[in-house]
C-alpha cells in the first residue's frame, strides 16, 4: 500500500484504516456498479421525511441550526486574520449573525501543500474511503445542513433537504466512483521482459499516482453543494488538498462541510489542514489571488457566466472545470395531454423560483398552435394552460413554499420587475402573468416572486437569449416546430443549456430533432410529465453539462472530470531477483 | 451501431466495414491487455533484418523512396494554393526536391468539418478498427518512411526503421487502447426506474459520444512520427478530424502517412479530407492560424520547449497536449561495473547524436570519485571511462553510423561548437572530448558530429541547465551522491525532464533518492545496463512524460490523454413500451 514515504501516524491508526476500507468498500463497488449500468441507485434516503429518519433527527438538526444563529462558527484554521460573515435569511429577512475565519491566502496554500504531504502518501483506497466517510457525516448532518442551506440561498426545505443534501452527496460519491476508476486503471506495477539481441531483459517498473495540486474549489450561491462534493472529492481522492472559497453571501453550508471534512481528517489522525476554507467578502474577493498561484493546480468554478468565460479565456496550464449556466429552452410540439405538459414545464419554471442551472426559461410554441389532445390548441390556449399551471402553485402558498421557496437576492427580483417593466414598454411583447409575490405560510417576511410569464416574438431574441436569474418565462411565438429547434438548438450552441426540453407525440419530429441537439451539444428530455421534476439531474445516471457549449466545460462526472487530477510517476530497474524473474515469466 | 444521421455508402461498405472490424478486433483486444499489464507487446517486427521481412520488401522501401526524390508528392488536397517543400538530407548534403502541396488553412479546416460530418456518425469500433488499418498499411510502407526518415531527420538506419517505425506505430496503438476504454465506459444506453410519490417512473436514456473538433497535429523535425501517431489515433478514434502540420524542414515523413491514411479512408468510402496536411515554411508559419480558429479543438504539439510554453501561456479553452523537452540527467553513485554503467550512458548520450527528448545532457559524479567494481575510482577515473565508451563507438564508423546517424541541422553543429568555445573560455570548465564529425561509411558528405564532453562544477548550472539540442555531455562535480539528487530532482522540477537516471549499489541511497525523482515528476530508470538503450521508452509499459514538470503536459499515453477529446450528450425519455419496461427491470 505504501511503498515508500511516511505517514506519522500509519501505524496508530491502521486498524481503524482498515475497518475504514472495509465499511466504506461496498459502498464504492455498488457506486462503481451504477456509473456503469447508469441504473437509479443511492445510498442515502433525499425526503426528509419522518417515517425515515424518525422524530428526533429532524429537531436536532433544526435545533443545531438555530444554535449556529448568532454564534462564531468553529474552524480551527491558519492564518487567521479576521473574522467575516453577513448572510441575510431569504426567509426571514434577518442576518443569521454568523461569523467565521478568514485566512490570509498564502496561510491557507502553506497549509494546504503541508497536508498534501502526508496524503499524497495515503493509498487511493483508503483515500477514496475517507471521502466515503465525510459523506456519511455530511448526510448524517443534514437536517441541520437542509436548515442551513434554507437561510442562506432560500431553497425550500425538502429541496434543502434533498437537492442540497443527497442528491449532492451523490454527485460527491460519483466523482470518487469514477477517480477510484481512473486511478486502477494504472496499475502499480508491472514486470516487463524482452530480448535485446541475445540478451534476455527483464525489468521491474513501479508506477505512482501523484496529486497534481492543490484543488481550488468556487462554490456559488445558490446551490453551493451540489458542485462542491464533485469536485471536492474528485481531488482528495486523487491525492490533492482542496480549498474552499464559498460565495460570500452563502458561507454557512460550505463551512459546515469544511468543518465536518476536518473532523473526519483529525479523527483519523491526518491534517485537517487538506480541507480548509478560504471565505471573503463582496468588496475584497480573494478567489483571483487563488487562481493565480502556482502551487493551485486544479480550479473547479460554478457561477455566473461572467467569471467563468472570465476564467476559461484566462487560466492557462491548470486544470479548469466549470459549470456556469445558459438559456434553457422547451420546444412544445405536439402533446397527448397540455395539461399534463403544461404542470411539467410550470413546475420546472417554479421551482426553486427558476433559480437553478436546469430552469427552463423559453417556451417556443407554433404562432398556429399545435396538436393537444388529439385537437387543435391555439397559442394562446396553450399559454393559458401555462399561466393555469403555474397559478395552481402560486396560489396556493403550502405549495408555492415546497416547491418556489424563496428568492435568495433581492438583485433577482430587482432584476424580473425591472425586465418586466421593459417588457410592458416593448412592442410586439405580451406580459400574460405579473411576477408577484406569494406569501409564504410560515415565514411571512420571505422574499418571493412567482413566475413573469411574457408573449414575444424571435424578433426579440436579444431579450431572451441571455439568462434572466429569477422566475421569467418567455414564450416564444415560432414558425412551427422546426423553426422552434432550429431556433433553440441554435441558442444552445451560441449561448450555452444544461437542460432542454421538448414534447411532441409527431416521432418523425423527434427523430429529426434529436440530432440537432447532439450538435448543439444540448441534453435533452423528451416528454417528461409527472411526478419526477423535469429538470431532476440523477446522479450516477445523468451526465450534466456536455462541455461543447458555453454553460460550461465539466461533466458532472465522467472520465475527463477525474482523469486530469492526478499523474503518473514512473520507474524502472532490473529485475533483481531469479524469483521474481520467474514470477513476471507469464 | 448508428442510431440516427447517415453515411451515404454505409450500406455500400457494411461488408467491408464487418471485415475490417473483424480482422483488427484481436489487435485492439492485446493492446488494452498490453496496456493493462504494461506486459512487453506489439503487434510487429521493430528489426529492418531480411530474415523477418525477406529481401523484396527492405529493396521495394528503398526504390519507392529514390522514386520519389525529385517529384512532387501527389496528395489531393482541397485548397490547394502552391507546393512547398525544401527538404534537405542530413546525409547527403542535397536537396530531396520533393514538393508537396500547400494549402490555405480556412479550406483545411472547411474540409475536415465537412468530413466529421460523417466521421462523428461511424461507430467508435469502427473507427478503431479504420485506424489499426492505417497502422498496418504505414506497418507495411515502413522501408519507404523509414529511408524518409532518415533523409529529413538525420536518423541511423535501424532507427528510423524501429524507432520512428513499430515503435511510434505502437503508441499509436496505445492511444488507440486508451481510446477505446475511455469510450467503452460510457454506455450507449440505460434504462433507469425510480418511485417519486407513488408514481414508478421508468426512464429510457440514451449517450451518444460527441468529437470535441478538429485536432490539430504539430510534429517535430527530428522525431515526427513518434508523437504523432499517438495524436492523430486519438483524435481520430473519438470523432475528431486532424490537420497534420508538419515542421517545414521535416514534411515527407508525415506526408506519407497523411496519403496512406486518406487512401483507408477513400477505399472504405469515406471522406480523405478527415486527415490533411497544413504544410508552410519557415518564413512564413501557419500554426497560430489553425490554433486560433474556434474550429480547431484539440492541439497536439511536439517540438520547441519556447513555442511549447507559449501555447502553455497562451491557449486556453481547448485541448493542448505537449511535449517539449527538460535536462535529462544521470547521477552515478556507485556501481557494480564502470566500465558497463559508462557504456550504457555512452551509448545513450550518443543515439541519434543526442537529439532525442530521452537522451541524458547531464552526469552528476561525486567529486571524491564513486566505488565501482568495489573499489574506488576517481572522478577523472569516471569520465575517462565515459570518454572511452563515447570513443569506442565514435572510432568505429560502422557502430557510430548505426547508433549516432547524422546531425539534422546545421544550426545543432554549429550550436555544439559555439559552446564548446565558451566553455574553453570559461574559468573552471575542462573540455575533455572535443565534438568532432566522424566519417559515415556510406554517406561522405553526412552532416555528423560527436558528443562534446566537458567537466563543470554546480557553479555552473547557468551552462548546463538548458536544454542544448545536439551531442554535449556535462559532468557534473557534486559534492557527493545526495548533493547530486538534490539538484539534479531540482533543475528536473524547474527545468523539466522526461527522463532520469541513477547508478547506485547502495539500496539505502536508491530508496532515499526514488522519493525526490517522484517528487520532481521525473520518470526514473535505476542501474539499467546491456543491450537494451537506457533511454527507450517502450509502448504499452512506459509513461512517457508526466506533466508534472515544464517538460510537457501529455503523458503518452494514459486515459487523461483521450478522455477529453470526445463529449457525453444525453437524452432520455419515458420508456415507450411493457416490454421494454420489463427488459429494464433488472
Amino acid at each position: 500500500m505504501k511503498p515508500e514515504g511516511a505517514i506519522v501516524d500509519v501505524q496508530t491508526h491502521k486498524a481503524a484504516f482498515d475497518a475504514l476500507m472495509e465499511r466504506h468498500a461496498p459502498l464504492m463497488a455498488a457506486a462503481i456498479e451504477a456509473v456503469q449500468t447508469r441504473r437509479n441507485w443511492s445510498p442515502y434516503k433525499d425526503s426528509p421525511s419522518s417515517k425515515i429518519h424518525g422524530t428526533e433527527k429532524p429537531e436536532a438538526g433544526r435545533k443545531a441550526f438555530e444554535a449556529q444563529r448568532g454564534k462564531p462558527f468553529r474552524l480551527e484554521q491558519p492564518g487567521v486574520i479576521g473574522r467575516t460573515g453577513g448572510e441575510i435569511s431569504p426567509y426571514t429577512g434577518e442576518a443569521l449573525r454568523i461569523d467565521y475565519p478568514q485566512s490570509a491566502p498564502e496561510a491557507l496554500i502553506a497549509a494546504a501543500q503541508a497536508a498534501m504531504e502526508d496524503w499524497r502518501e495515503v493509498a487511493p483506497r483508503l483515500r477514496i474511503a475517507l471521502c466515503c466517510e465525510m459523506s456519511q457525516r455530511l448526510y448524517e448532518r443534514n437536517f441541520e445542513m437542509a436548515h442551513g442551506i434554507m437561510h442562506v440561498t432560500g431553497q425550500s426545505y425538502t429541496q434543502a433537504f434533498s437537492g442540497s443534501g443527497p442528491n449532492a452527496l451523490d454527485r460527491g460519491i460519483e466523482a470518487l466512483a469514477y477517480a477510484a476508476k481512473a486511478m486502477a486503471d494504472v496499475p502499480e506495477s508491472a514486470t516487463w521482459h524482452r530480448t535485446f539481441g541475445r540478451e534476455d531483459v527483464a525489468l521491474e517498473k513501479t508506477y505512482r499516482l501523484v496529486p497534481r495540486g492543490i484543488g481550488l474549489v468556487i462554490c456559488c450561491a445558490s446551490f453551493p453543494t451540489w458542485n462542491a462534493y464533485p469536485a471536492m472529492f474528485a481531488s482528495l481522492a486523487t491525492g490533492n488538498a482542496v480549498i474552499v472559497k464559498p460565495h460570500p453571501i452563502a458561507i454557512l453550508p460550505m463551512a459546515i462541510v469544511v468543518q465536518t471534512c476536518r473532523q473526519v481528517l483529525a479523527d483519523y489522525g491526518l491534517d485537517p489542514n487538506l480541507v480548509t476554507l478560504a471565505t471573503d467578502t463582496l468588496d475584497a474577493p480573494v478567489a483571483q489571488s487563488f487562481i493565480d498561484h502556482p502551487a493551485v493546480q486544479i480550479i473547479d468554478f460554478t457561477g455566473s457566466p461572467r467569471y467563468g468565460s472570465h476564467l476559461e479565456r484566462t487560466v492557462t496550464g491548470k486544470q479548469l472545470f466549470t459549470e456556469t449556466a445558459g438559456v434553457n429552452s422547451v420546444v412544445l410540439h405536439s402533446t397527448h395531454s397540455l395539461a399534463e405538459t403544461a404542470r411539467a414545464i410550470a413546475r420546472a419554471a417554479s421551482l426553486f423560483s427558476a433559480q437553478m442551472c436546469t430552469s427552463p426559461q423559453t417556451v417556443y410554441i407554433p404562432e398556429n398552435g399545435i396538436v393537444a389532445d388529439g385537437a387543435h390548441a391555439s397559442f394562446d390556449d396553450v399559454a393559458q394552460a401555462l399561466i393555469s399551471a403555474i397559478d395552481e402553485i402560486a396560489n396556493d402558498p403550502a405549495m408555492a413554499a415546497g416547491i418556489m421557496g424563496a428568492v435568495q437576492a433581492q438583485a433577482s427580483v430587482d432584476l424580473i420587475k425591472k425586465l418586466e417593466e421593459n417588457l410592458h414598454a416593448t412592442p410586439g411583447a405580451r406580459v400574460l402573468r405579473a411576477a408577484q409575490p406569494y406569501v409564504h405560510p410560515d415565514f411571512p417576511k420571505a422574499r418571493t416572486l412567482t413566475p413573469l410569464v411574457v408573449v414575444v416574438s424571435p424578433s426579440h431574441q436579444a431579450l431572451y437569449a441571455e439568462e434572466h436569474f429569477g422566475p421569467v418565462l418567455f414564450l416564444v411565438t415560432a414558425k412551427d416546430g422546426d423553426a422552434a429547434i432550429a431556433e433553440a438548438t441554435g441558442l444552445a450552441r451560441e449561448r450555452g443549456a444544461i437542460s432542454s426540453y421538448i414534447y411532441a407525440t409527431d416521432e418523425d419530429f423527434i427523430d429529426r430533432s434529436v440530432g440537432a441537439y447532439e450538435r448543439a451539444g444540448a441534453n435533452l428530455s423528451i416528454n417528461l410529465h409527472g411526478a419526477m421534476w423535469i429538470n431532476f439531474a440523477a446522479a450516477y445516471s445523468d451526465y450534466h453539462v456536455t462541455g461543447l457549449n458555453p454553460a460550461g466545460n465539466a461533466c458532472l462526472a465522467d472520465l475527463a472530470f477525474v482523469a486530469g487530477r492526478f499523474r503518473i510517476v514512473q520507474r524502472r530497474r532490473p529485475m533483481t531477483t531469479r524469483a521474481n524473474g520467474m514470477d513476471g515469466q507469464k
